[in-house]
């Protein structure tokens, strides 16, 4: 299937002509992202969880901060939301209502479940490492079992999603063009400064390249 | 007051010790950040919806994206849990487990209400302006009244809030510092790309200094 069929809850209702619901757009959104903020209900009040995750295929990992509360949600099979949002710019206009901003984001909807079989848990592990750096695994210590049983994973199938994407110009009322005001998109992306070796490092160990040329723009699906 | 005090909602479960309830921090990484993740539920579903927001002292002021669903789940009157995270830098360990990300999040709790008296819209869609972009809003066109109504504002009291903050290098187990392997921050932050004229924009207008010289970090609360 290459495009999620939207969903009441998914599809785009605010602004339609911004969804997107190829897979292939859905995927580069969620390769490129790497925190996702994870909503759950419990005892009908909605909290919303900053955290980690990666994608293997069609199912999303989250990784288990706050672990406790949202087990404890899970335990009950809510419904999960989980969106992750990139801000390509700021779109600034001639008026002041037709600011906005350039984005691309993903919404997501499902059950999640507790990933429990060891094996797909080493798999979402490795996903999780290998997507904040592209290259770590193979140079640090994997886990052991001990940390394989500390770790809560949470895996929401990539089943009911969408995205909502804006590029390009701020778009003005036709009488606000002759205004003498700079209008255009002023672009931001996540930049990876110099990197800080832990103070306990031993001289002589540099960065490797996937710290050295860290980049997430362009991922591949 | 100079501490929020911590909630059951609101209390820092999970690594604790990361938990900040000072009000200077709270609005510091609310003025620094510029999207949220605004979480509220419709039917027992939760929703996760990114958005552009402004702190005007004590309120939180939420714009009206996917206003629809939004307005219809406040006209229930139901708790909303809007959070704000900021990305500082991947924490690479030597084990993979230990893993982490530097971060400033802060989780406000409580009802929203519509903003429907004039002059607080307008005080909210000033905020708006002025903390994407400060010096912005005396250049450009002000909102008129059709586009007053248009706009559908929220207002979330800073009352039952708290903030995560994660610094410094990783934290190894005691034997895996003996392991050759870089380890250490990546720092992260959004940064300005050369801005990008409107293609509609007459020659001769240059972008403005809050435009040239735009930098999020170290706003002043």
């Amino acid at each position: 299937m290459e495009r999620f069929t939207p969903t009441e809850r998914s599809a785009i209702k605010r602004l339609p002509q911004r969804g997107r619901y190829e897979r292939a757009t859905v995927k580069e959104i969620l390769d490129e992202g790497f925190v996702c903020h994870v909503g759950f209900v419990l005892d009908g009040q909605p909290f919303v969880i900053p955290t980690g995750y990666a994608r293997v295929e069609d199912v999303l990992y989250v990784h288990g901060a706050r672990a406790s509360r949202m087990l404890k949600a899970l335990s009950d099979g809510v419904q999960v939301c989980v969106t992750v949002t990139i801000v390509d710019g700021l779109v600034l206009a001639r008026s002041a209502f037709h600011h906005s901003m350039n984005y691309r984001s993903v919404v997501v909807f499902g059950r999640a479940r507790a990933v429990t079989d060891e094996a797909e848990k080493l798999t979402a592990l490795h996903a999780f490492t290998e997507h904040v750096a592209p290259g770590r695994w193979a140079e640090v210590r994997g886990p052991n079992r001990q940390e394989l049983n500390a770790t809560s994973v949470l895996a929401v199938p990539l089943a009911e999603a969408s995205a909502k994407v804006r590029v390009g110009p701020p778009v003005d009322d036709e009488a606000d063009y002759a205004l003498a005001v700079w209008a255009g998109e002023l672009p931001l992306r996540l930049a990876a400064g110099e990197p800080v070796a832990d103070p306990c490092l031993p001289a002589g160990i540099e960065p490797p390249p996937h710290v050295r040329e860290y980049d997430r723009a362009h991922r591949r699906v």
